[in-house]
Parts: structure tokens; C-alpha cells; sequence
């Protein structure tokens, strides 16, 4: 059985192209709210539980030795694009730890903003690890071996402290085991493991409500949503979805992105967590369809209905500024369990 | 029903994503060969029709009339990256009909090729529609206008001239109506029409084959595809598919590809035509796809095999290099009708 269609997008009078996927939105205690699609096979959620990668770093106290400001917990928890800010906030970072770039695992690339690159291009830069789009999570993966007295070095492998750390605060979230048969190496090259949607959703849930965790990771928790609500441009970039998502919303969502079509979100006043993947990994679709369950999940109005709304539903342009077509969320209504 | 899975996307031990879609192969009396999913939906072809859209430049005497070079009429059927040789080489199409820069009603936008952008933007410089992919085409439009005796000002719009010997080209290679109830805009503002995959393909065939055309549209037919086995990198640009195919394959294979997951190509030796579109959109499966369907059509021994085999099955490495996994097409051996 394929999955549903979840978006489609026109062109002219047509249906252009079609995207299918599985969704999973579940209450706090686990019960399952939404499902759409088949939700039982793992999907590696990528960068979408970067939040919860980030726990131990917040409840060990180690953020707080090193003095790191909210804004820089919002860049642990970030896919940035590498635009002057993102680069210096993750410098910062590691210099707290006393480290400095060469200590991060994460590769370099250019940019993600096209600007960004342009203009690092233009003053005759090279990128660095800095300019990685992870080096957030990553100097914040530097902050916590450090904090622990290991040796930052292999931080990025499945057995050094920090991963295992890591790894714990996502079985604890999610009630998944991450086993060795369900990892893969991710972008940034630290491990990522495969687990159905439903316990995604549940980390989320459990990570918006504060509840089934202890209190500790429950303060930690709070203080993520309150960091990335407070800087949303830290979380993602120019123009990205995640920062316009959170400027219009601010605390009442909290949302991750992650690589090929995965969404995470948490929405503490409904008291639910949300996990969605398309399945062929298509990133325009997974934000349509997560805009399209917040209007579904979120009582909004005025201005936040009309940003989140034309989120779900964005107008598309050629490069004469003609329009083309539209992007549209099609999930059915049905689907419960 | 939904289309067939004909790509599979892997991280580590596990399925990450697959692709959708469907695909026609026909011979050039418009005999089905192959026919996977569902190919009575039109498709929009996008850019996948270029060459068809050319016959008429070339045909009507224009391209010879003008001197065009067989490195331009490659670039006339290309989506090129925007690297300095594609620009040059765009400026001069546009001198041969006494025209420039102004006339070109693609838009612009920053160099494909993210090298090319880079040294653009080193240099101070700012895109203009030269670096638009579709330039080439463009050119060959204005070209075309020009040796008409037309004023080429919206050579773009459906009712210029132009574009009537654009739709006529398409009608009688494909044999399907081109009409306005499916008819979009594309990137660079002219129409494009959606057919059946069947009869894209059907229009390759005979494009391949030179049969079932007027001996003048043959001769045309030939021409495009020898200049572009002579100047494959006019086609693309470095490192793409089309170019790194047609650099293995020579005057064996005419292929290219379209926005939104689509690839039209001819297989000249075989007689046969191949369309195919993803349902998502993707360009990563298409290609794919698209190369292993050549495995399967031409008989390759050595290093031409060697070269379609690594593009069908491409190895996927993160920001360090390290394997992450691979694309590999799915296609099912059966659904021939």
C-alpha cells in the first residue's frame, strides 16, 4: 500500500507534481492523535531531533558553566545558513569550551544562503567547518565533551561519551531503542538512528509538555523552546521556513526540519507532538504539510493564520516573477486511530 | 493506483526514500516497448523537449542563414550552468541576428553551477539573462524571430510567431495536441504542454530515427544530435548528468532532461524513444532511472558500461566523504503492453 498523497503542486491548470508520506501526531502520554500513511517503518529523523540531541547539554549544567546565551542554545539546536551571525555565534561557542574551529567533526561547506556564498566569495573566503550548517550542534557536542573532561576528539563517533549521551536522551524521549541495525551516518557524519513516527512524535510531545521526563530535561527542554522562540533567525537563516515559522508563532510552536522531507514539531498549548516524512525525501512538501497540521492543531488567527496559512500554501514563481502555480497540502482529514 | 517505486534512496542498513513515477519506451512507429505506471496522465516535459523545440532553427534554414556553430546549436537545446563558455557562447547566437542581451525574455538568475556563481560574484559582477540556462534556447528564439523578418519582443508568448513553429515542431513529432487547456508557463516564461509520456517518447523515437518526419525535420533531427555528441558540455555544463552521459556514450544517445523529474531521450541504434517523470519531481531518481534504462536498451560492453553503470547507482558521501549510502533504480523488468 503506498502512502497518501500529502501535497501536490500545479502548474497552469495541472497537477505538476505529487508528493506522498506518512504523518504521526500523538499526545503526551502516547496516544496516537493523527496517523496518516504507514508509520511503522523507521525513518531516520536527520537534523529534525537536533532539540533532543541537545538535552544533555542544557540538563548536565554544562551550558550554563560555560555561560552560553540563549542564543547560542538555539544555534546548538539549529540547521543554519551560514550567514555571518550563525558563523561567529558557533566561534563563540567553542572559544567558551576553550576550542576553537578545527575541533569540529562536521565538514566544511559552502553556505547554505546563496548570499551568504556570494559574499564569502566576493571577499575571497573559503568556508570552514564554521559554515556548516550543523556547526552549532556540533560546538555545542564540543561544550559537552568538555564539560564531561573527555577529549573532544571523535565526539562524532557512536562510541565516544558524548554520543552515547546523545543516544540515551533520544531513547529516553522517544521510548525507541537506537540500535546499531537502525543507524546510518548522518550529513554531518554522527550517527543517526531510524525509528517510526509515532515515537518521534511522542519525544516532541513529551518535549513541548515537559511531562514523562525528569525535571531536569523538562527545565532543559523549556529553556530550547524558549531560546530558539526568542531567536528564531538563529534556529535556521534568511528567508528560511523554520525562522518565518517562529517569528509568526513564537513559543506556541517549536519546529525542525530535517534532511530528505522530515519534519519534528512540538505544540505545548495542544499538548502534542508532530512527525511527518515524505517519502521521497522532498523538502517544499514536508513544509507544506507541517504548516498545514499546525492550522490544523493551533487555534490561530489574524496575522498568524495569514502568515501560517500562505506557509501552506506558497505561490510559485519563474524568474520573470510570472506566476506558475502553487504548492498545496491535500492530506486527508481522515486518518485517526 | 499509484506508480511504481523506480528508485530507492539508502542510508546505512536502511531504505531513507523512494521515488515514484513512470516510464514510456516506444519505437519510432509509436509501438509500445515499455510502459511502467500510469503514462495517460499528461506530463509537462519542461526543458526535456528542447531539441524539439529547436527543429524549427534549424530546419527553416535560420541556424545556416546566421552561421550558427554546431557548439551553438548544442547550447540552443541545452539547460547550461552558466559557465563562462555557455555565456560567451549565448552573446554571440544573439550577434549573429544583430541582437543583444536586452532581448531575452528569460529572466536572470545566478549562474546553475555554484563555481561559476562563486567567480561571478568575485568579480563584482551580476547575473543577467545570459547566465540564465535557458539562454540558449532563448537565443535560437530570437534567431529564428529575426530570420522570420518578426520583431522578436514577445517571441516568449504563445501567440508570436515563434512560438507557433515551437507548438507545430512539438505537434508533429509527438502527434499530440498542444492546447491551451494544458498549457502552463514555465521557468523561463514560454509555454510548455502537457502530453502522455507515449508520445514524448514517440517524438524521440522518430527524432532518433529520423523516420516518420519530413526529410528536412530528419536532416534537422541529425544535425541537433551530432552537435550535441560533439559539444556535450554545451548541453549541461561540468559535472552534469547529460554531459557526463552524452561525453560516454557520443552519438549513441541523445538525452535531456527537464525540471520536476522528467527525461525525454532517443536511442538512435535501438529506434527507440524514452520519456519518463517522476511524480515528485525529483532529478536525482530521473536520472537514475534514465540510466538504467539505457543499460537496459543499449548494448554497452567496457568502459562505456562501466561509466552508465556508476551513473545508475551513484554512491552517496556526506561533507567528509564518508559512504552514506547510494540511489540505485528499482524500475520493474515487466509492464510492457
Amino acid at each position: 500500500m503506498a502512502n497518501p498523497v500529502l501535497v501536490e503542486v500545479t502548474r497552469g491548470p495541472l497537477v505538476e507534481s505529487r508528493h506522498r508520506g506518512a504523518v504521526a501526531v500523538v499526545d503526551a502520554e502516547g496516544g496516537a492523535v493523527l496517523t496518516l500513511g504507514d508509520v511503522d517503518e523507521p525513518v531516520f529523523p536527520r537534523s529534525a531531533v537536533k532539540a533532543l540531541q541537545a538535552l544533555p547539554l542544557i540538563h548536565s549544567g554544562a551550558a550554563d558553566r560555560f555561560g552560553l546565551t540563549d542564543a547560542e542554545i538555539a544555534l546548538a539546536v539549529s540547521s543554519h545558513s551560514g550567514e555571518p551571525a550563525h558563523v561567529e555565534a558557533a566561534a563563540a561557542m567553542l572559544r567558551k569550551a576553550g576550542c576553537d574551529e578545527p575541533c569540529l567533526e562536521c565538514g566544511a561547506h559552502w553556505p547554505m544562503d546563496a548570499a551568504a556564498t556570494r559574499a564569502l566569495a566576493a571577499a575571497g573566503g573559503r568556508p570552514t567547518a564554521l559554515h556548516n550548517n550543523c556547526s552549532g550542534k556540533h560546538a555545542g557536542f564540543v561544550c559537552l565533551a568538555c564539560d564531561l573532561g573527555e577529549d573532544p576528539a571523535g565526539y562524532a563517533k557512536p562510541e565516544h561519551r558524548v554520543q552515547q549521551a546523545v543516544r540515551a536522551s533520544l531513547e529516553d524521549l522517544t521510548g525507541a531503542s537506537h540500535t546499531p541495525d537502525v543507524r546510518g551516518v548522518d550529513g554531518c557524519s554522527i550517527p543517526t538512528y531510524a525509528v517510526p513516527l509515532p515515537s518521534l512524535a511522542y519525544g516532541f510531545a513529551k518535549f513541548g509538555a515537559g511531562v514523562g521526563i525528569s525535571p531536569a530535561c523538562a527545565d532543559a527542554a523549556g529553556r530550547i523552546r524558549r531560546a530558539a522562540a526568542a531567536h528564531p533567525f538563529m534556529v535556521a537563516g534568511t528567508g528560511r521556513f523554520d525562522t518565518r515559522l517562529m517569528e509568526a508563532l513564537g513559543e506556541r510552536a517549536f519546529m525542525k526540519t530535517g534532511a530528505e522531507g522530515v519534519y519534528c514539531a512540538a505544540l505545548p498549548e495542544a499538548g502534542l507532538g508532530l512527525a511527518l516524512k515524505c517519502d521521497d525525501g522532498a523538502g517544499r512538501a514536508a513544509e507544506a504539510v507541517l504548516a498545514a497540521l499546525i492550522l490544523r492543531y493551533l487555534d490561530l488567527d489574524g496575522d498568524q493564520r495569514a502568515a501560517v496559512e500562505a506557509m501552506a500554501r506558497p505561490r510559485l514563481e519563474n524568474w520573470n516573477g510570472i506566476p506558475v502555480g502553487e504548492i498545496r497540502p491535500t492530506l486527508p482529514k481522515a486518518g485517526a486511530r
